[in-house]
């Protein structure tokens, strides 16, 4: 183990970037991404810009990938058109991980095609957010090998509060993660379903949310979304961004294909599914996954009578 | 208010016959069953068996009804066949106490007959299981005028821990208790899709509880059936009985028809409620909610892949 590694960090995304920066604070850090102003903010906290993947990874001894899905992964990895990618540069020996929620077969197929080149990897989805990011407070679930989790260790020890070890191969950690975006993604839309519905019958979905979250009907996400849900029904703006909503429709997406490969059915999986891509069809993609409600039950009662009027319809 | 309101309990079933034996403690109590056997379980607990509804209400000034469905509350009330109904004796002034899950309409048609006969409705739909039940610990969400309730505290202090007054009409507390199992249905099922995938995907399915039910996956059903729907897959006995599949199958055709009424898409709560009638379909009906997750992944791996065998199939 390395107790300082040089560390490359590729994608400076919502969750990218406050890794990024947390990390720089302890070890040495050159971070690449397409976002100029998202580079300028890693100078600012200390890392070191790089141009393109194969540039932030010369001295890397670990690589931390924190793209948005497979494909960002493997243009990371192996370059756009076999140009500028990690492996251009990347010593054998080192190390890579995996935070981005990709499922278990894109794990394994990349792991496969970096231990070709000597590289080790650690599958290890993340969980908790952009602040939690920041704090070095993310749940991280791992499928790795005894080797490639020792080498990986500093910097997973900097950025986990809870890491949980699921098994020895990439992979084992996206399946724990599909998992837990199944039931994360499922009780975000109940949520949306049952105060959807409440608004519906007439009772106030704030009072629902008070009246229902401590009780046999509660889940973290009915207590989380369920005040942002009420918020998204009213005038004023939208609610923050703390998770988009095209996450789920990416997430989902892989949740429902694990399922079917594993041949299990999944039917409010799916549901889910169809219902993050009608937001994603209202324009909601970039919005916050709350927003979800308003495909259900739209954002104004007063507009929702005149579909013709400027604010109507179920934006 | 009367202090001691004599109290006329129908239905002796999981939850009424803990509820009328814990009212016994403190009240005059007079039931109807049609179980022999349940009847003289509330005798043995100082209550007066009665041969019919109407027997049971000679007296009362308050009536509990704890059947099943809508069905039976029209019975009970009514009578079969226009016969042996609690409003052929009961007095003009009194208060029917309706704890049965039977929707925001029902209630209101029910209510609405009984007005007729001058007596009072509380809508009083419970929760919290038979265990509760028995000890005065429920949630009940009332809809209500003020005149009824307070004709009825005396009973529902005795039964509730939480009592939540909704709204001033019959119909408002079946609204929320609509939402309320919107929720708990949906969030069943979705644990039962959880475990079934990650037993598909090679986890171990307890492993999965334990480290997903404190985080952001976490609901009240996740951590409470969870354990019971790892426990039908074993080869060991079914899962105690806490609550009955076909409640769900009930409730969740109460949650989509109330929906359908408001013209609020509930895609979710539909492929649940479609879930339990498969669960039913299989013969699960009086067996425990959990093990709905047989019917997503049978209860042995080994005989699932031999159908012909004696312990095959996905009873």
């Amino acid at each position: 183990m390395t107790p300082r590694p040089h560390t490359a960090v590729i994608g400076l995304g919502a969750m990218g970037l406050p890794m990024a920066t947390h990390l720089s604070a302890h070890l040495p850090v050159t971070a690449y991404d397409i976002s100029e102003p998202r580079l300028a903010q890693l100078a600012a906290a200390n890392g070191t810009p790089a141009a393109t993947p194969a540039d932030a990874a010369v001295e890397a001894d670990v690589v931390l990938l924190a793209v948005r899905d497979q494909q960002q992964v493997e243009t990371a990895l192996f370059g756009e058109n076999g140009e500028n990618g990690v492996t251009a540069t990347l010593r054998p020996g080192a190390t890579v991980i995996l935070t981005s929620t990709v499922g278990p077969e894109a794990a394994r197929a990349t792991a496969a095609r970096l231990a070709d080149l000597g590289v080790h990897t650690v599958d290890a989805p993340v969980s908790g957010g952009p602040v939690r990011a920041g704090n070095g407070d993310l749940l991280i679930v791992v499928g790795a090998d005894d080797k490639a989790l020792d080498l990986a260790r500093p910097v997973l020890d900097l950025l986990a509060s809870t890491l949980t070890v699921v098994g020895p191969r990439p992979g084992d950690g996206q399946a724990l993660k599909a998992i837990n975006q199944l039931l994360a993604g499922v009780h975000i839309a109940a949520a949306a379903e049952a105060l959807a519905l409440a608004r519906g019958l007439g009772l106030d979905p704030a009072t629902v949310v008070e009246s229902l979250r401590h009780g046999a009907a509660g889940s973290f996400m009915f207590a989380d979304r369920g005040p942002r849900m009420v918020q998204a029904y009213e005038d004023g703006p939208d609610p923050e961004v703390k998770s988009r909503l095209d996450i789920f429709v990416k997430d989902m997406g892989i949740v429902t294909g694990v399922a079917k490969d594993a041949h299990v059915p999944v039917p409010l999986a799916s549901a889910a599914q169809q219902l993050y891509l009608l937001g994603e069809a209202a324009g909601l993609a970039a919005h916050d996954d709350s927003s979800v409600v308003t495909v259900l039950s739209p954002k104004s009662p007063k507009s929702s009578k005149s579909p013709n009027s400027p604010e109507g319809g179920t934006r």
